[in-house]
Parts: structure tokens; C-alpha cells; sequence
């Protein structure tokens, strides 16, 4: 039998229970995996609690992301065997896989070799993140090098892979941060100018960095009063790219929009995740970034399978710098 | 002597004053034009409500459109001679030029030879509205053949236009008004689908419209509350473009814009009219529009030049249904 976390309800963490069940056999297209680490997510939170863009069926498995070994592979499966150490990408609804568990089938299409420098907690904590900023990035705003890039909840997982994604681009990151309590730790991933927004005038700040010439990118999760203040900063033709919903509502003025020509646009990874061409060539961009450390993410803290709940909890709480990973 | 609007301070309506004064030869690359048709536009009440993107210098003149008879060429003007039958479009800032006048200067590179079928009142309400609808649907949006357009503020000239120009290009327009009151007017300029905003469920009807498969340009110069429900009915990638500031504060809910990967940006028809070979291919789709007849402004009111300061008012009533001319 394996340990799998289920729901029954949506709800808070405490919906979430560890259950024995039996994890069938991979079919044709699946592998299986003994996971050995489990990154975990906010979109998992709202898909727990119902505000997600698609609703669970019950009783619903979670879990975006795992890394781990090999442990049976569907009849047609050629790219991978019993043994193997992978990971998991975004690239599936949680309602056909869920990687809270210690045992879980995966789309073949989803799963990843990744470095062998990585450990398996690091592995989970790759392709959420890293996936997301390289698809707004690269794939929408087709950063450049020399360009500003604008990175709030900057010490969020997806905001640490954007620093180091802006970095390895030769673009400049200005990390956006609420108080000065994170500050350094944001500086030692390799922000050269980090604002903490409710202690600093960011309208200022950004046209002082900038010298006046104004921000090119931003990579919002946040919005809320902050975005107007963007929107004033921004360069003309600057692309807005808005990936999750954990701000106040956001304002949009129309008169920097329209007299800056400003695109404010979705970020979706699963634009790239579920393009098997896309996927493929983001894959190895992040890889290459893991292979030279230019790209690494940072655990803030691990818990063991049986404190999914705490886990939820940790994350809920916003104190975490980088990424927080569940291990069977 | 001429008769000039000018105005000496920042204000409403009645800071515009008529005054007797002495109009210059045209210089380089300068016409002059005897007025006998003016547009009125709300950019330049915003621009003598010191709201506008630039601030005017005192005494200041206002007005972006004009239509009439060249009085006088500069001297290295070839292309138009004393006689010709012109109007202007808005490719200059209005510190430079205004034609709120019966005689001003243009510049030669913003003036037009319109289908001789056309008024000088009709000429003078061409420019400004068919090129800001022009530069967004086939310039940014790129619409396409078959498309759900949706106007909001349809019985303005830019939205007037925009149901033209969508007919035109083969797309369906949905023309958005607050009430009823304007319904017949609208349906009569061929749009074949109108929503009551302020009447009707807008997300129902959008969907019914579209048989659920959702619009895909919106062309909004209000925003305000409605735009939400917009987003929502947004088929994914769909492009909203923003080009005025008269709605109410315009909230931005981040879930539909990054699930459907939609697309927010300014529409500025500056980026059409300061660029010479998009205005000349603006001007020529326009000018084709117009002699077929699928083109054809729509003149809400007429006053003299002395009753500058009721016209503005007029426009600020929201009343009107089309544009507001007047004639020196």
C-alpha cells in the first residue's frame, strides 16, 4: 500500500488526510514513482480550497511537482525504466495525478531527467518555479539583455528562479519585497537592487535605478496598490506579465496604459508545459542555468509527508524564503 | 485678422475665449488653412483641463481636426497649393497647432486630400476617430474576419467608427451603451448585436451572442466595473486595448487575465499618425471605407465658432450620438 494524501472537501489545510491506497500499475503512457521529494504550491492551496481555475472531484489526489525513482513504466513507455531518478513537471490536471504521496503514477510526457548534481528535494523544486519564470520571460516578454526587469513576491520560489533567470539573460532583476525582512537573503541570490514596498517611495526608487529611462518587464503574482506605481515607472511598450492572484485588487489607470502603449498580459506555464516542442526546449534552458549554477533553487524548508497539513500552513503563512518541500 | 480660440489658464468650458489674431505665414513644411469645419474632440477637453499627457503653454490653442480650404503653402511645400480642399489629422502635439480658429497652420506632413463626396463638417470628423479605431482593430489587434468585437461607449465617434471599420473588416461588432436611449441610433449604423450595460446581465449576453465561445478584441475607452465582466467573457488571448480615461476606476481581476493568457494594452493613435508610412496606409484604408460608403462619420451637432464654450459643454453631457462639429 502507499501513502497518499487525499481531500474530501474543499477547504483549509486541514481537509488534506494521509490515506493507505493501493496505486495501480502504470498504463500506457505512465510511469510510476517512488517519490522521494514533493515541492509544494500555491496553486495546490487553491485548488485545496476551491478557488482554483478548475475544481477538484472527490476524493482528489494534490501535487504539481515530485522527484524521485522509477518504480514501474507503462507497456509503450521507451524514455524511461525502473530505476531511473526524475522529476515531474506542471504538465497534467490535478485531478487525473497528484504527487502528495510516497507512490504516484505520472504522465510519461511530464517527467523529467534532471541533473544528477540535484538532490531529490532539489529536483522538486525545479520546474514550478523555473517553468514559470522562463515562460514569461523568455516565451512572452522575450526579455533582453540590458532590460529592467520587475520581480514582486521576489522572495516566493518563482520569484527567486526570476532573479536568476533575469541574470543569466544579462538582464537587470529589481526584486520587490513588502518590508525590509528579507532583504538580505534576497540580495545573496543575486539581486543587485531589491525596494521594500511599504517602507520605500517605489515610484522613486525605480526611476532612480532605471537612471529615468523606466522598467521594461515586470512579473507580477501581487498587483494591488503597487501596480499603478509600476504602471507610472514603466518605459514605454513595457510588457506586464500577471501569474497568480495573491495581491488586494489591482487598479489599472488607463492613462499610462495607453499613452506609454503598456501590455499587461497572463502568464501561464502551462503554455509552455503542455506543448510538448515548448516544454522540451524550456527543459533544457533550465537545465543548461542547473548545470552551470546560474539556477538553484533554494529550499526554505522541508517537512516530513505526515505534516502535509504544517506544510500548507508554512506556506499560507508567507514567513518562507523560497521553496518549502514535503519528503515521504 | 483671424478668429482664434485661445485659452489663458487651466479650466472648464468657459476658459476657452475667441480672439482677434494675426495668423503667420506658413513656414517649412506648414500649410494654412482657412477653417470651415471643426472636430471636437475630448482629448482636448482634457487638454484644457490640464488632464491631458502634456500640459498646455499659455496663451494656448486646442483642437486636433480641422477641414477646409489652403489659403497659403510654405515654401518647400509641393504637395498641396492654394485652393486645395483639405482636412488635418491629429499628428502634432497641440502646443504646436490648433484649428479651434477660421484660419490656422498645419503641418503639411497631417494634412489630407479627403474623397471630394465629403463635407467640410464631415471631414473635419473623420481623422481622430477612424484612425484611433483603425490603429487598434488592424494595427494592434489585428482583427480578424468572423471575430466578436466588443465596443463599449458606442455612440461616441471612436466607437461609431469602430462599428464601421469591424463591419468592415468582416468581424461582428457588439456595441456596449450604458441604457437604452441610444439603442435604435446604434443598431441603425449596423451594429448588429447592442448591450444595455446598465440594463442587462453583460456576461450572459456576451455569452449568448458568442453561443459560449467569447469575444475576442474589446476596444474600451470606459473600463470602470464593466471590465470585469468583460474578462470574464473573454475567449482565451483575447486583446483589449484601452484608449481614453472617462470610466470609473478600472479593477483588474488577476485569474481571468492569466488563465486565459488575455491581453491588455493601450491603443494611441499617435503610433499610427507620428509614423508617416502607417498614416499614409491608415489614410488610404480609411479614405477606401469612405468612398464605398461602409465608412461614413456621423455629425451630432453642429455650432458656430462663437459658441465654442456650449459645444464643450455638449460633449461633456454625454448626450450626443456622434460628433460634434463647429463652423467658423
Amino acid at each position: 500500500m502507499a501513502k497518499v494524501v487525499q481531500f474530501d472537501a474543499v477547504g483549509g489545510p486541514e481537509t488534506l488526510v494521509l490515506r493507505d491506497i493501493s496505486v495501480a500499475e502504470p498504463g500506457p503512457g505512465q510511469v510510476r514513482i517512488k517519490v522521494k521529494g514533493i515541492g509544494v504550491n500555491r496553486a495546490e492551496a487553491l485548488f485545496r480550497s476551491g478557488t482554483y481555475f478548475e475544481q477538484p472531484t472527490f476524493p482528489a489526489t494534490n501535487g504539481y511537482e515530485g522527484a524521485g525513482i522509477v518504480d514501474a513504466v507503462g507497456p509503450d513507455v521507451k524514455d524511461f525504466a525502473v530505476g531511473d531518478a526524475v522529476s515531474v513537471a506542471p504538465a497534467f490536471s490535478l485531478n487525473n495525478y497528484g504527487f502528495y504521496a510516497d507512490t504516484a503514477l505520472a504522465p510519461a510526457a511530464a517527467v523529467i531527467r534532471h541533473p544528477a548534481t540535484l538532490s531529490f528535494e532539489e529536483a522538486a523544486a525545479v520546474w514550478m518555479a523555473y517553468l514559470t519564470a522562463y515562460d514569461a520571460l523568455l516565451g512572452t516578454a522575450k526579455t533582453a539583455k540590458g532590460e529592467f526587469v520587475v520581480i514582486p513576491a521576489a522572495s516566493s520560489s518563482v520569484g527567486i528562479a526570476a532573479i536568476q533567470i533575469a541574470n543569466m539573460l544579462g538582464a537587470i532583476p529589481i526584486a520587490l519585497t513588502r518590508t525590509s525582512a528579507k532583504r538580505t537573503q534576497i540580495e545573496a541570490i543575486g539581486a543587485p537592487h531589491v525596494i521594500a514596498t511599504e517602507e520605500e517611495d517605489v515610484v522613486e526608487r525605480l526611476a532612480a535605478i532605471t537612471e529615468g529611462r523606466g522598467v521594461q518587464v515586470v512579473f507580477d503574482p501581487v498587483g494591488g496598490p503597487t501596480f499603478a506605481k509600476l504602471l507610472q515607472a514603466a518605459a514605454p511598450r513595457a510588457r506586464f506579465m500577471l501569474y497568480g492572484t495573491i495581491g488586494e485588487p489591482t487598479v489599472v489607470p488607463h492613462f499610462p496604459v495607453f499613452t506609454k502603449s503598456l501590455v499587461i498580459t497572463g502568464a501561464l506555464l502551462f503554455n509552455t508545459t503542455f506543448d510538448a516542442a515548448k516544454l522540451k526546449a524550456g527543459v533544457e534552458w533550465v537545465v543548461k542555468g542547473l548545470e552551470t549554477g546560474e539556477l538553484k533553487p533554494v529550499i526554505a524548508k522541508t517537512f516530513p509527508l505526515e505534516q502535509i497539513v504544517e506544510a500548507q500552513r508554512y506556506m499560507e503563512s508567507n514567513e518562507q524564503f523560497g521553496k518549502i518541500v514535503v519528503v515521504p
